[in-house]
């Protein structure tokens, strides 16, 4: 699901357990280093927001970062707020499952309004 | 292996039969966002020049970077340069084993030679 856009950028929400959101640069790019300096730019930026307002919003254990694309040859950025008790935690989003988990986290429309408005700000 | 440090960050080798450099605060932040403004930005910068080397020097099938830090809470950024035929492709390195793989790649001291000058431009 598609929950913001620019001219330069979109974000999409990942269906998980976790709070996971997925920023992609509008060109198809393949590489970070491929998208000119204003894309790369706001890439990172919207990552920085994301990670901050995520930190703020649901306190979880860690932030986890990738950028793989193997599959999809468009250049994403994954943001997942992890937390102890979830199902992978400590590993990765993409490692061996650990637990069967139901986790209790604030409203997602909650962090969604604090996230555009520092998006937008 | 360290193979790089100044006064903000240090890099590091990764054991693996891919080409994967970890980058390090010198200070423990726990979180990108945590870092002083001096400190992200070096690490962000020094991301982006270990992926267009590896691009220029191995060139992979796709750059992989991750940032998840849920075993040890000292804040890294994992770059590593992903082959079709390496044994985890289109797996994360850290995803369900493909295949036993024998990458033949060209010499790390070149490539590492390369990444020193220009990290020190």
């Amino acid at each position: 699901m598609k929950i913001y856009s620019n001219e330069l950028i979109f974000i999409e929400v990942e269906k998980s357990e976790i709070p996971w959101l997925k920023i992609f640069p509008i060109k198809k790019y393949k590489e970070l280093s491929d998208c000119d300096e204003e894309t790369k730019k706001e890439l990172l930026n919207t990552m920085l927001i994301v990670e901050k307002t995520m930190l703020e919003y649901y306190k979880p254990t860690k932030i986890n970062i990738a950028m793989f694309g193997n599959y999809l040859p468009h250049l994403h950025i994954h943001v997942m707020a992890r937390f102890k008790e979830d199902s992978y935690f400590p590993e990765p989003m993409w490692g061996k499952k650990q637990r069967e988990s139901k986790l209790n986290l604030p409203n997602f429309d909650g962090f969604l309004e604090k996230l555009l408005t520092k998006i937008i700000q």
